[in-house]
């Protein structure tokens, strides 16, 4: 009866999730994980400044926040050196993409991206009937001409790159960037998402162009600034195409906390430098680790690090089995031959010292 | 360029927002608000005991919300004697009814609903290109049997009802709503908005049946509880409709924060009693400062109190565009005949006051 009231679409999706949370996975399990490493969260947390403008807002709250996102946008204009007219403000990356999904992808129409790159951009294509289409990683990272290629083949309304990307913490050079927006085809829209910049060399992010009509890149308050929690992401984009949010947004979807957080953490750069130096320390800890186990690990231009575990699918998984039944929440590529390797995020001290102890019996488990 | 790549769907839509925010409008006077009385908002305040909740999950912000908002369903289901299985969290109603549409609504497909109800419904469904059909409230009720006579005539996939509702404030008794579901047209479901049970007199919400696959029914954080701008709504029906949700919805779009706060506030039955008779006192106070100039208010079951202003809809705009010019913030019905009333928010002791000193000034400009 109730298969009746949903649409067709609708009722052909499954009821899938892009990722298990590591909650569902310690209820699931009957015991905490002691070391939360699979998500990418920021474990050196948000600015000490961000958390107390959190904790002030609270009172606050019994207000609706501000619909427009005002303060925030205009800071993050100021930021990026745009108009606020070119920023949208929404509950993360994810609501940002299925807002940009609804927007662009009626049923059939084409989107190009990378098999293994990002689940949930996935996850809504094809909740708005969209066609996937995806092209190998090459050499472990994104292949800009397989996907300009693709995209010209097939017509598509979006392209996807996530630079870094995720989930090898490859990146391309901006030159490389901007020759893909460049060559897009007319029609295409280059989905461009850099939740991870903040972590990356400079030189990765190509110049910002209000005008360019003809990509939307997206960041988020997830990772460097260590909000994940609060659900706070970000478009840049031309302003047609950011006013065209406002035909179908939740107006006043934004927690009026995560609003105050976002404002004070993008304005603490002391705070930034300090996560960025520490992911970098736990990116070189991550990487020895893995060699003291005779394994590889990828240049990350992220906060995780991605080991090779030498052999196959099946082997990587095995050790992240290992990993997660000892406490160590980690995850891993889905897509051969990136499932080779299992990806750590670049977490405290504390979390990697129980990685570094756990590791070596999952590979002896697994071997 | 941009429109090319929008769906023929979404280009037709108008970049609308259903409500316009108190800080837009203060953006645009260039002053704040003295007295902050049209949204509905609980100026009594979240529960202290939720605000701390709310302060002490800040500092766990760098973790992601549990996606299967797990412990705040299992409060829920347990509060309404449900199993969790019928419980869906959400980034407020607002979010709950857009996902509601998306599953429900194709293009051209029926919805019915009272003209001058819920304007975000309307805005949800218009979205996914449903068809709106409207009929008239029945004195200053919405209409139970022009709502089923209509949904019949037309198919519809969704009536909506709110009890009590929006903007009138009138209700409903449990047998009344009961009736509707009763009589629903197959392939028809419920949509009962129950945002301001809270504030309504015992037997005004039907009794729960979690089997009954006819009616979707939704609560809210925002206003009994005080939680606005922590986004934090749910629906209540029968588990495969609530699992469909899982099809479609932002999974990591619920706050941290906000989970907390939810929790928190659900567990302190003092405060909800507190804040009940606060605003029972509050909208005793607002009838008396309409009895005071003339004016007549409505039976109220909800935290507004909606007054009657006596003659046409250009009078009562009047009267609230110079409350506004006076810097106090409330609200009217959109549509004829209801706009020849206000809509005033049973808020604080001081910000009656300014309302209090303002009205006067107010009617005697307008008249």
């Amino acid at each position: 009866m109730t298969h009746a009231r949903l649409t067709p679409l609708v009722a052909s999706l499954p009821a899938s999730v892009p990722f298990v949370g590591p909650e569902t996975q310690e209820r699931d399990r009957g015991r905490p994980f002691r070391a939360r490493l699979g998500a990418n969260e920021n474990g050196f947390g948000p600015a000490p400044s961000a958390i107390a403008a959190m904790q002030a807002a609270a009172a606050d709250v019994w207000k609706y926040g501000d619909a427009q996102n005002h303060d925030l946008r205009a800071a993050l204009a100021a930021h990026h050196r745009v108009s606020p007219d070119n920023i949208m403000v929404g509950e993360g990356i994810d609501g940002l993409l299925g807002y940009l999904a609804r927007m662009t992808v009626a049923p059939g129409d084409a989107v190009v991206t990378s098999a293994g790159a990002y689940p949930t951009l996935n996850y809504h294509v094809r909740g708005f009937g969209g066609a996937l289409h995806m092209v190998p990683f090459h050499d472990d990272r994104e292949d800009p001409e397989a996907l300009i290629g693709r995209a010209a083949q097939v017509g598509a309304k979006l392209v996807y790159l996530s630079n870094p990307d995720n989930p090898m913490g490859t990146w391309h050079e901006a030159a490389t960037v901007q020759a893909i927006i460049d060559a897009v085809p007319e029609g295409t829209l280059v989905v461009l998402d850099e939740a991870y910049i903040e972590f990356a060399p400079d030189g990765t992010a190509p110049r910002i162009d209000p005008t360019d009509e003809r990509v939307i890149r997206f960041r988020t308050f997830s990772k460097a600034y260590g909000l994940a929690g609060a659900r706070v992401g970000y478009a840049i984009a031309a302003a047609p195409l950011i006013k065209a949010f406002d035909k179908i947004r939740n107006h006043f979807g934004m927690s009026r906390i995560s609003q105050a957080g976002a404002l004070a953490a993008l304005a603490d750069a002391a705070w930034l430098t300090h996560v960025q130096a520490q992911v970098a320390q736990a990116r070189t800890r991550i990487g020895e680790i893995a060699a003291g186990n005779g394994l590889r690990v990828l240049p990350s231009a992220t906060n995780f690090v991605t080991i090779d575990c030498g052999r196959d699918g099946a082997f990587a998984r095995a050790v992240l089995d290992g990993l997660v039944r000892h406490d160590v929440f980690v995850r891993m590529p889905g897509v051969a031959p990136l499932d080779r390797c299992i990806r750590v995020s670049a977490g405290p001290e504390a979390e990697l010292d129980v990685f570094a102890q756990e590791l070596p019996k999952a590979l002896a488990t697994a071997g």
